[in-house]
């Protein structure tokens, strides 16, 4: 028997005690989560706003752990390699899936979402999810699947030479992008974010200079930098407020990236002359279709700084305190993962 | 001496006559004007609504001529040949110009806008915005410039192989969407159009259907063609209603191109989860940089039926008649040109 | 019990009374074949020259099939249903295929090559493989699978509006990309064939001219029509020299797609000035990617004409001599699907 | 009267005393030389092999000057601004200007091939081909073109998030290269020279690794560290046996970018069936088009380390000399610069 945190509808998450898994398809694996972080998302899912998740369920979708178990036909990995596990399950058979982009699948069956994820002690997974990973630093394994998502949205932008860039938001996620971006452009790196200690960490991490979007002139301090305006906004916030505030700091030709998941409901507002007058570009991306082991390669060379993203792990028992801090507490850490052997 | 229609402010236009201009700079020269489009565009500024035009000015920026004069330096064209006009002056040294692109100089003083256009008899332009056309169909030559600023969006596109797509609008603008589609495609061609006889002509010249998108549920009519929406939309209405109108319409993984020149003011409301999910693009694109040869080069070769577009010249004083028609007679035709020496 | 034919070795094949194949996994059917075409490749491959490829296995991999028997897990398909295969079967778990490029992958084990393909009345497949059309035309199915690879070379040409085109070679292959870029380009469509039957239909699939590449100066004559050269040139003849001696046609700025498998060993010598000099782009292109949908749905809507290309049946005896007729009898047809139920 | 190292022809340059030149257009000015790069293009030009430029002419395209004198139509420049200075003139009205294009315009006037350069002490310049720049540092201004010819080809490269890339050659552009591509790739960066002082500086300035290509063998060497190969290979050397040595190591699906000019008539033997089964892309890459003003904005913000690239200044008689040890004796200096004042 092993422990599991169960979600069982809005606000509800139980600890059990329930039977290991074993793999359920010849072309699965068994595998002993060594952490798994907690997203913003799971915030949003234990409210029960998201559809593609369903309980009762184990949620997590950030999972490092060791491969515990071999399904009859896995014959790539082997017992005992660590493993970062890329959650998007889709049906492989409907025409998005057959357009190579299985990230709009309709019919997704991801991990943490309609299967049981990572918040438990062990996991079946099918073995082409499964990516070893040469570190054994938690912290750093933690972070493949969202520095994954980063990477995607990163080919959908589609980056000029020397194009001046801004980040919306400093949380764990938008600090991933801060790493990116420093690596990718030549010119300057803007960010913005409400929590000064955040801002500290961003000029640390890479950014030329970070703004308080709530004081004062947005637009105006920016355009102080660069007086045409920055070539690409990223929004890392998931506010579309945010998203909205920042607009009048995009240069003319320049593309406005909506990365944060915002609430359903939530609108931008966007100005239809200046649509044609600016020749802008506002571009949406969805999870982290083939960039996973790019994601696992980056972490492995080090050259993003996990240390500082990832503040430290919570037991099974301390998964909805994460949750509330991320929202409502920020001081508290930029990114918490669950250890789910913790205290035992 | 000659005559000019001069744009003089809000709804005032003057016939004048004026002396025949000459080459103002070595690298002028100028043109004989046989025929010049009236665009929607200056409906607004006639209004006073554009800034980027200025009076008094002589407006008009479709322009078909005849070479008349060379200014000094200019040695690649001859008298008496038969060129288009790109009405597109910019400052040549701003930051986007530098950039190559300058359809978003900050300082343009495009023909018919802030300089003397083809509403007139003659007309001196740089040399460099002439491009020499082989035909002598007036109603094909005065839709060199429109053309150009579809194939610039054409461009933007970045369009896969087997895109279904859908033009909102059968305008004059529209209908050349059509043809260029039809020829770009290998899947379905939808539009929608409220005027009856213009959606028959826009199955006519190459759409698949062509549904009243004020009659009925749009997004079902269309998903029942394409069960997953379409891959394109392209706006050729200007109404950023009709763009609102027309989301739901879009595949995931879909671009909505808001080509049409919405009215300042006017907004479009997007949603900003389904952003996330539908994992959108929504491009923006002005005018015609870099485009207005091969513009020439597709009227040339014939692929164009302009005779269905555009529907007859009308002389120096129907200028405002015809600006009116556009917007409110509709059935009076799909666009009309001036011919400046009508009634001489 | 059913008929095979089985390849054993260099230009051997023995038909066969072998077993009807049961699906092998809970994810796999079993169709009956209704036809498999004869490809190029097949003559490489009956000489022990492509290493994807080894005996004894059955050949065939543009097959058109009804589906008989679903695996345990298959709840997408039904039996009866007319569906085309995507012979391109990979691991899933190499780099490529984690990256989204699975038509490079290192250990593939496509149908028709590694496993048993088309030239036998039953198959046992993948069901993520198969997919439905809706058309009882043998003549049209068979043609999905070189379509789809068609579809994955234009994807990969990122084709300007305006661009001028030049296919070398008019087989059944250089024929659908004329009818692909038929609609796909606005600007002038050019093709070379030795064969005068040939060429004829090219012209009449859409082609505005067609040239023997062995008669006269070829440069000579494309430049007389496009004189700055094409902006894109496509190699469907396999031939080597073929390209090379078409590299003069190209314009400045233009792309060189090597589409034709040539045979191993061939080279193509670049001119190492002339790639600065004219800012070329060579581009390679494999297989056919995330394209099988497209390409069915394409054949559905009609617009490609397989009657033209596709000459006729054969029976399963028959394929070594399909095999000769397409290389040493251009006459005898464009292209020759196989039967396996001929002459029961 | 000034100094100026007039080019008379095959290997002849005299150091003549000729008049200060006063802007030839109202659009021209007329600019001071601080200092010109001596470019390795310049070593063929001086023995005849390059078309673009013709004797007798100043030589020189790398150009830091002072704005000297204003033609009459120029209002955004000031008399004593420090200036970069694009050599690309073109001539605005062929089909490749027309494209947006300039840098395959086929009536080129170069500054530095057709038109007076910078090895002098004065010049006369097109207003719009000067970039004002705000530092003072000479070595950081001659490097604004090659780093926009740098910055051209990054553009065309299409980076994806986390390629390993892999650069050929560590002269002063291979070292720019090194510098950019350190800021764009997350990813391993590795550097082939044969000079083992140059590959010391190549890991300085951010390769991971730096390789002489001719000891042992190379393929495997980048093998060991990246085992399916580069993603991109940038070749900085102008050589085409590099190139082909190279070629090797090249992941499938990979991009080799030729950069570095090659002598007229060496060649690339390119493997055709390879090609297809690779899917490799080979891209050209021209010259400095839009790029002047970024290149001039990364050396403002001091992300290039000029310093150690650019070696000192020589007086106008010691530009054959310096022409010969760019050649002939590497371990003289990566690059100089004329100072046309030296010695007065």
């Amino acid at each position: 028997m092993m422990k599991a945190a169960v979600w069982k509808g809005v606000a509800k998450i139980d600890i059990e005690l329930v039977p290991i898994p074993r793999p359920r398809q010849p072309s699965d694996v068994t595998v002993r989560v060594l952490g798994c972080g907690i997203c913003v998302a799971d915030t949003y899912i234990l409210r029960g706003a998201v559809p593609l998740a369903k309980p009762p369920v184990v949620l997590g979708h950030e999972i490092l752990a060791e491969v515990h178990e071999l399904g009859a036909d896995v014959d790539h990995l082997r017992v005992g390699q660590t493993v970062c596990v890329d959650p998007m399950v889709t049906c492989g058979s409907c025409s998005f899936c057959n357009h190579g982009t299985p990230n709009l699948c309709g019919r997704m069956r991801s991990i943490g979402f309609r299967q049981d994820g990572g918040f438990q002690q062990f996991a079946a997974v099918p073995a082409r999810h499964v990516h070893p990973i040469r570190t054994s630093d938690r912290k750093a394994g933690v972070l493949a699947q969202p520095l994954a998502c980063v990477l995607h949205g990163y080919d959908r932008l589609e980056l000029q030479a020397g194009s001046d860039v801004m980040i919306l938001g400093a949380g764990s996620t938008g600090l991933l992008w801060t790493q990116v971006m420093k690596r990718s452009t030549q010119a300057k790196l803007i960010q913005t974010e409400t929590v000064a200690s955040r801002r500290n960490i961003a000029v640390r991490l890479g950014a030329d200079h970070a703004f308080d979007p709530t004081r004062g002139n947005l637009a105006g301090s920016v355009r102080e930098i660069v007086p045409d305006g920055v070539d690409v906004i990223i929004d890392a916030t998931g506010s579309a407020r945010a998203v909205q505030e920042a607009l009048p700091c995009l240069k003319k030709g320049g593309t406005l990236m909506m990365f944060g998941i915002c609430s359903p409901g939530e609108n931008v507002i966007v100005p239809a002359y200046e649509m044609f007058e600016n020749e802008w570009k506002i571009v949406g991306t969805k999870m982290l279709p083939h960039k996973m082991s790019t994601a696992v390669a980056m972490l492995e060379s080090g050259v993003i700084d996990s240390e500082t993203i990832v503040s430290r792990a919570l037991g099974l028992h301390e998964i909805k305190d994460g949750l509330e801090w991320l929202i409502e507490e920020p001081d508290r850490g930029l990114k918490f993962y669950v250890d789910p052997w913790l205290g035992e």
